[in-house]
C-alpha cells in the first residue's frame, strides 16, 4: 500500500526509443491544449483557442471579493491589494505572443515525458493590467533585493515535492520598462478567464510561458536568489540530471506555417492543388525582433525569402509573413525558419536537452499536391 | 512519390496491444481539448474550457457578411438566411451538455485509433437560436421527407473521401419539439467562438457531438435515408468492419468526479488527507433523464447513494451530485455510476466496439490518502 506523496511523484525521465505516448502524457494532452494552427490567420487569438499549460488543478475563483494580492518581504510597506483595486489604476495594454517552453518537445529524440508539445504551443493575446515595477515602486523595494518570487493559488505535487508554483524575476526584469511585467486582470478586453489566471496573473512579454504566473496571489521581494522547485530543478537546460543547468528565460525564434489545403482527418496531412499556393504564418521571439522569415517546400535544401509583415509597434507580438508556393503534383515538405535581430536563426537540428525545453527546430510540414483537382 | 487522396488517407484501425498513442493521435490530442474536470464546478463551462472536436480546420470567417444558411430540398420554399436575419428572429436559449462520441475511447482495450479521449470530451452551454423546426415550417416540408441533411463549411478528407462536414437528422428529430434542434447564433450571451461554429451551428440537445453540425451553410431535406460518410461509414457501432452497424444517436448516461484534493503534475493521481473528502460531480444521459448517481470508492465493490441536485428545469444539461468520503490512509479507486429514467446504467465493464463510441464505461479515479497532513 502506497502511502507517501513519492509514491505517485515519479522522478523525470526519457522514453525509450519505441516507446509510444503514454497514459500520463495523455492525460496532459487531452486537459492543456494547443492552438489549431489554422487559428494563426487571426491577429489575436480568439477566446479558447490560445495554449494553456496548468501544472496543478485550475483554481476555482467564482468570486474575487476576498481575493488578495499581497507584496511583501524586502519593502518598506507591503501591499494588500483586491482585483478590484487593481482594476481601478490607471492599465497598460500589451499584445503579446505567449509560448511554452516546452514546445516542441514530443517531437524530440528521445523524447523527455512530460507535457507533450508538439508545435502549438502558442497564443496571442492583448494583456491589459498594472505594471509591475510600479506596485514595486510604491511598496518600496530593498536596494539589496535580488528576486522578485510570484507564487500562484494553483497547488499539486511534482516529482515527490508539494508546493504552490513559484517562479521568481531577477529584480532587473521585474522593475524593468522594455519589457514591462504586467499584473494582468484583462485579457483581450474580457476579465480573464478561469484557466488563464483569474483573477489576476503575471505577464512578461518576450519570456516562455512558465513565468507567468497565474492565478497570482503573493509577490515577494528577497535579497537571495530563489531556489523553488520551478526555478532550480524544472525549467533549466541540462544535458545530464546532474548538471546545475541554465536557467530558461526568453523566447527562442520560431515561425509556423497555417497548414495550406485541406487536411486529413487522422494523419492531419495536408492537401493542396496544383498551382499557385498562398503560404502564409506568424513569425516571433522574445530575445529580439524578428527580421528575416525563409520557406522552404523542399526539406529545407532551398530557402526562399519571405514577405514579412511590419511589427506596428507590437514587438512582443508575433508577425504575418508570407509567400506564393508554386505547387506541382507530388510529396512536399514546407518548412519556414526566423531569424532575429540578435543574429538567431532557428536551428535545423533539434537543439535537444533532458527538460524539452526552448526548442525551437525548425518545423517540417507534408503536403501532398494531388494530381486531380481537389476542392483545397 | 504519392499523389492521391488515399496516400494521406489510410484506413481505420485498432492499436496492437503493447502500442503506445502515435504522433496522429497526439496531433489530433493537441489541436482538439477536453473539460478539465475540475471546471466541472462550474454550472456553465467557462469559455475556452469546453471540450472541442474538429474533424478539419476551423475554417475562418472574420466576417459573416456574406454567409448564407440555405434551407432547400425536398420544400416548397428554399430559404436563403443570413447571421444577422437569424440573429434578429424570436430566439430560444437551451442548457446542453454535449459530449463526444469518442470520449472514453483511449481507455478501450483494444484502442481503435482515432482521436484520444480519456474521459474529459464534454461541456455544458446555453445555446440561443432559432428553433429547426420552426425554419423547415416556413421552408414548407413535403410529406415524403425522411432526412435533414445538414452541411458545414469545414473540409477535408477521412479515409480516402473528400468531403464537407456532412450529418442528417431523422425528419421527426429535425423537427420535433423535445428536444427542440436549434440553429444557434450565440454561446453563453456572445456570438459563437470559431471553433463552436461560428457564425452558426445545430445544437440538438442530448444526442452526441457528431450531430451538432458546426460552421452550418446548408439545410437540405431529402426523401431518402442520406448515406454519406459520416452517416453510414464513421459514426456506427460495429463489431466486425463488414457490419452495417447502429447508428450513434443520443447519449449514454454518465457520471463523472470533480477530481478530490490536489494533482501530481505527471501522473495525474490525485492526493487527499485523511478525514472528511467532499466528492462531487456531474451526471447527464441524452436518453432519459438522471434518476440517481452511486459512489464506490473501492473500485466498485460497494457503492454509496450520492445526493443528486434536482433538474431545475435543465432536462438536457447535466446535474450536480454530491457524496461526503471519510478517507483513510492509503490507495483508493473512486468511481461514480449514473441511472437515468429509462433504467440504464453506466456499465463496469467496458462496452467495446471499433469505433469506439457511445463508451460511459464507470469511471476509475485513483487516489492517494497520504497518511502526513498535506494541504489539499
Amino acid at each position: 500500500m502506497r502511502r507517501r506523496l513519492a509514491d505517485v511523484s515519479a522522478p523525470a525521465r526519457l522514453a525509450a526509443d519505441d516507446e509510444g505516448l503514454g497514459r500520463d502524457e495523455l492525460a496532459l494532452a487531452t486537459r492543456n491544449h494547443g492552438l489549431p494552427l489554422e487559428a494563426m490567420r487571426h491577429d489575436i487569438t480568439p477566446p479558447g483557442l490560445h495554449y494553456v499549460l496548468t501544472h496543478y488543478d485550475i483554481p476555482y475563483v467564482p468570486d474575487d471579493t476576498d481575493w488578495r494580492l499581497t507584496v511583501d518581504g524586502r519593502v518598506r510597506r507591503a501591499l494588500s491589494l483586491s482585483p478590484e483595486e487593481l482594476r481601478g489604476r490607471p492599465a497598460v495594454t500589451t499584445r503579446v505572443t505567449m509560448e511554452c517552453a516546452g514546445n516542441g518537445r514530443a517531437l524530440l529524440t528521445p523524447r523527455p515525458v512530460s507535457q507533450p508539445w508538439l508545435v502549438e504551443a502558442v497564443g496571442t493575446a492583448e494583456w491589459t493590467g498594472v505594471p509591475l515595477r510600479l506596485l514595486l515602486a510604491e511598496a518600496g523595494v530593498d536596494p539589496e533585493a535580488v528576486d522578485v518570487v510570484c507564487t500562484g493559488a494553483d497547488h499539486g505535487v511534482e516529482r515527490g515535492v508539494e508546493q504552490d508554483y513559484q517562479r521568481a524575476l531577477p529584480i532587473d526584469v521585474a522593475t524593468g520598462q522594455d519589457p514591462q511585467v504586467l499584473v494582468a486582470h484583462t485579457m483581450n478586453g474580457a476579465p480573464l478567464p478561469p484557466q488563464h489566471g483569474s483573477p489576476l496573473r503575471l505577464v512578461v512579454p518576450g519570456w516562455y510561458g512558465m513565468a507567468q504566473v497565474k492565478w497570482l496571489r503573493q509577490i515577494t521581494v528577497a535579497d537571495t536568489r530563489f531556489t523553488g522547485f520551478q526555478q532550480s530543478v524544472a525549467y533549466r537546460i541540462r544535458q545530464e540530471p546532474w548538471e546545475e543547468g541554465v536557467p530558461v528565460t526568453r523566447i527562442a525564434p520560431r515561425a509556423l506555417l497555417v497548414p495550406p489545403g485541406f487536411p486529413d482527418f487522422m494523419s492531419r496531412a495536408r492537401v493542396v492543388a496544383p498551382g499557385r499556393v498562398p503560404l502564409q504564418g506568424r513569425a516571433w521571439s522574445g530575445g529580439a525582433p524578428v527580421t528575416a522569415v525563409q520557406v522552404s517546400t523542399d526539406g529545407g535544401t532551398t530557402w526562399h525569402q519571405a514577405d514579412l509583415e511590419p511589427g506596428r509597434g507590437h514587438r512582443w507580438a508575433w508577425r504575418r509573413w508570407s509567400w506564393n508556393w508554386p505547387a506541382v503534383p507530388g510529396e512536399h515538405v514546407l518548412s519556414a525558419r526566423a531569424h532575429d535581430a540578435a543574429g538567431h536563426a532557428q536551428p535545423l537540428e533539434q537543439p535537444w536537452n533532458r527538460g524539452g525545453f526552448a526548442n525551437n527546430l525548425v518545423q517540417r510540414v507534408p503536403v501532398l499536391c494531388a494530381e486531380r483537382p481537389v476542392h483545397g
